[in-house]
């Protein structure tokens, strides 16, 4: 482990130089907090940086890097903030390296079906922007209107439409990236195609940005979907439920956007918390299905084969949503049930788990078992139709806070050798970041970490770019 | 450069213990001759192994590594020898291992969508399997009926189908490998998201088989489509048929399952080849467009969408071809361009380059000139809707074969930058290989080579694993 070295007046000095007086925050401890934290609940990963520097391009960077590199100060890139791993947070204090004012979308290629876009373009922006062309941006994390694009990059963010247009890194087709040591490199371009080499592009991808900063990150486009239907199917087990997600796509032969699932827990608290009146008593499990497609005809008779579907397949009810009201309506109870638990108590780890679809079923007896062993609530929901689930550990009021973290370590530890043994792993979505790096060793072979930590140290010989990040 | 050793006598019969007597061959230069190249045409790039060795399971592969460091020998993983750019030719000499004999279907988990099968599997023999489970796996490359799905992932391939469907990689959610240096590690699994550390699994992916061998290989399963329409439509010149691509997608909202291209050079040959009476003495551009999905009214609404559009853009004639006779008919042009300038003339170099689409009839005038400035023919076709073509340089009768090495030289040296000066690269699902490695900095940065060659000192300290590939 180098040892860094304190950010003095003399390089901060050098910062303004670079970026400007104005985009600079250094000795201000009131501004600095900001930047101390991302979304995680917890506020032990939390970390004052000793400045924030806010470049306006790649040549910028690179200049911040080469001085880092020479004065041995950790750089941690940020955009919005809207991480759940702590991947924007600066563990070993040093510069905050924000890409907000690298917020431009640079083109728009409708020959190519390609767009051109900073780090720091909010990520609906995109689609705000090319919707009038009949095109489409698939990404599509759940925080779409407030994170930046660069940090879905950084962390390969899912969301709740993998099923049918997979992940971020599916879009990424280039990038240019400043490197740790400061040189600027372009990967990937506007071509489709591309074996040229080892894929060094999606190793970017989802990097947590420890092995470069992105600066202009080229992204695919396709047709703008024109229809869409949304159902929310209620169960009366997980089992039944589940078991649906292969017969869609079977039986069915289709591919819906999205196959979203709440445990009983979840659907009970959130409805009681929205005063929404399904009838959620009998239900064990909801599933919320979205389907979409360029014609009205195509999305008709898919919403009717997958409702049919789950009538024969034992659903207690089967509401169609195809207008927007409604849609939001069926789509009100799947995004409060984070806020429904917050009033109930705010102490919580927001799990991210991941498992083969079909094997969600034999997950919820663990969670059972494992909330009634610590007393803690552990509601599960989630991408049914990619076994990405946010079970999230909520403290009982009756548990001393001082207790908590203890509790929260051996339920962490316990679920997520449980998850491993279904051939799951720890972090679908949210990333490894600080919050889960002391836990990779139960997911991952010593010699796969090993061989990170070798591409890390090419990348960045002296552990300058997000240090503190994904390594046990 | 490590030095390597030969492969002696008591090297084989440790080999023969490891994997059985009758699984080796060694000292039989007629046996051994026919793992000497590929489907590469250039004779120079062939070299004779020492020794092939054909095992059973990754525990023999980790013993053959191990021994293979213990004795400096290279090793050379090979699956059914179809590749085009010469990497599964031991250029180092030393063992060619075969996974030949690794060429079962594991399991088809039809719960998850999954099928986990060996390297050695016909990537036909997967859909063969699945077909009456209504599954389907979408990888494609044009050799789909010999080739291993262990050498579709070694090289990311790709074909025709990647503007719907994607290339190899978009399947590939787990692998089991053997490193360069014997340990046996897994990566991924049937989960379809993950994103715990690095994406390693992706860098195996297209490293050409010089990072790892593998030895189970999970693919991801979709819907099997049920309808499919192809036409073939003729264009004045190239711009008319490649502005249709983005208007198909943008004007029609539709994603063909392919978009093939032919110049007038290979549409003109290859008719006279198979006495073809399309009008072709006028087109000046040939498009085969597929289109696929699970309903016939949805398909045949796309075919006749497509129609129309090229119609109203200046095309002379729109074939419809909705049954396998005439499907077949219409693919027959496509499929049979290589073996048309394979009667015109042997010697040739089959390219892989790759552009932006909208790109490709930027190409068209440099193909032109550089054709008539060398005096060689060079037909241009491919995948139009990924830009990826298949330019061959092909030998006139008039030009002496002492001649020609150096002028195919010099046309390389031309193309490829004219391909980097348009934003494309040199291959597009080939790879590099042999074939290609002494032109990578033509089109890298010299920066993401040696990063390239850190991450493969890292997996493969003594370069054991497929020397000789890639790197320059």
């Amino acid at each position: 482990m180098p040892a860094y070295q304190p950010l003095t007046p003399d390089i901060a000095a050098e910062l303004r130089l670079i970026v400007g007086d104005k985009n600079v925050i250094y000795a201000d401890p009131e501004k600095l907090e900001d930047f101390a934290h991302d979304e995680v609940a917890d506020k032990k990963l939390a970390h004052m940086p000793e400045a924030v520097v806010r470049p306006a391009s790649a040549e910028e960077i690179s200049a911040i890097m080469k001085l880092a590199n020479r004065e041995r100060i950790p750089v941690t890139p940020r955009g919005a903030g809207s991480g759940l791993s702590g991947g924007a947070v600066p563990a070993e204090g040093g510069i905050v390296l924000l890409v907000d004012r690298m917020n431009r979308i640079l083109e728009i290629d409708r020959a190519n079906l390609v767009v051109v876009v900073e780090p720091g373009v909010v990520t609906n922006d995109i689609n705000a922007a090319i919707k009038e062309d009949g095109l489409f941006y698939a990404g599509y994390p759940m925080s779409v209107e407030s994170c930046f694009v660069g940090g879905n990059v950084a962390e390969n963010a899912g969301g709740g439409k993998a099923i049918k247009y997979g992940v971020t890194g599916r879009y990424v087709m280039g990038l240019e990236v400043v490197l740790p040591t400061g040189e600027i490199v372009q990967m990937g371009g506007k071509r489709v195609k591309d074996v040229v080499g080892y894929d060094l592009l999606h190793l970017m991808v989802g990097s947590e940005g420890t092995l470069g900063i992105f600066t202009k990150i080229i992204l695919k486009l396709q047709p703008l979907p024109t229809a869409r239907a949304d159902l929310l199917v209620l169960f009366r087990d997980v089992p039944s439920a589940m078991k649906m997600v292969p017969l869609i796509m079977t039986n069915g032969r289709i591919i819906p956007t999205a196959i979203e699932f709440m445990d009983r827990l979840s659907v009970q608290t959130t409805c009681k918390y929205l005063n929404e009146d399904l009838p959620y008593q009998e239900a064990g499990a909801m599933l919320l299905i979205e389907v979409d497609g360029s014609s009205e005809e195509q999305v008709d008779r898919e919403f009717e084969t997958i409702g049919e579907l789950c009538q024969a397949n034992g659903a207690i009810e089967v509401y169609v949503a195809t207008n927007a009201t409604t849609q939001e309506r069926v789509w009100a109870v799947r995004r409060n049930i984070a806020e429904a638990f917050k009033v109930f108590s705010p102490v919580q780890s927001l799990e991210d788990i991941v498992v083969p679809f079909a094997q969600i079923p034999d997950l919820i007896p663990v969670l059972d078992r494992l909330s009634a062993k610590y007393n803690l609530l552990m509601p599960c929901y989630g991408h049914a139709g990619d076994g990405n689930l946010h079970v999230t550990l909520v403290k009982k009021p009756e548990t001393p806070l001082e207790q908590w973290e203890d509790l929260e370590h051996a339920v962490l530890v316990e679920l997520y050798k449980a998850v491993a043994n279904l051939g799951g792993t720890i972090s679908g979505e949210h990333g490894i970041g600080s919050k889960r790096r002391e836990f990779m060793p139960l997911v991952m072979d010593e010699t796969l970490i090993r061989l990170q930590k070798q591409i890390k140290s090419a990348f960045d010989p002296n552990n300058i770019l997000n240090p503190g990040k994904i390594f046990p």
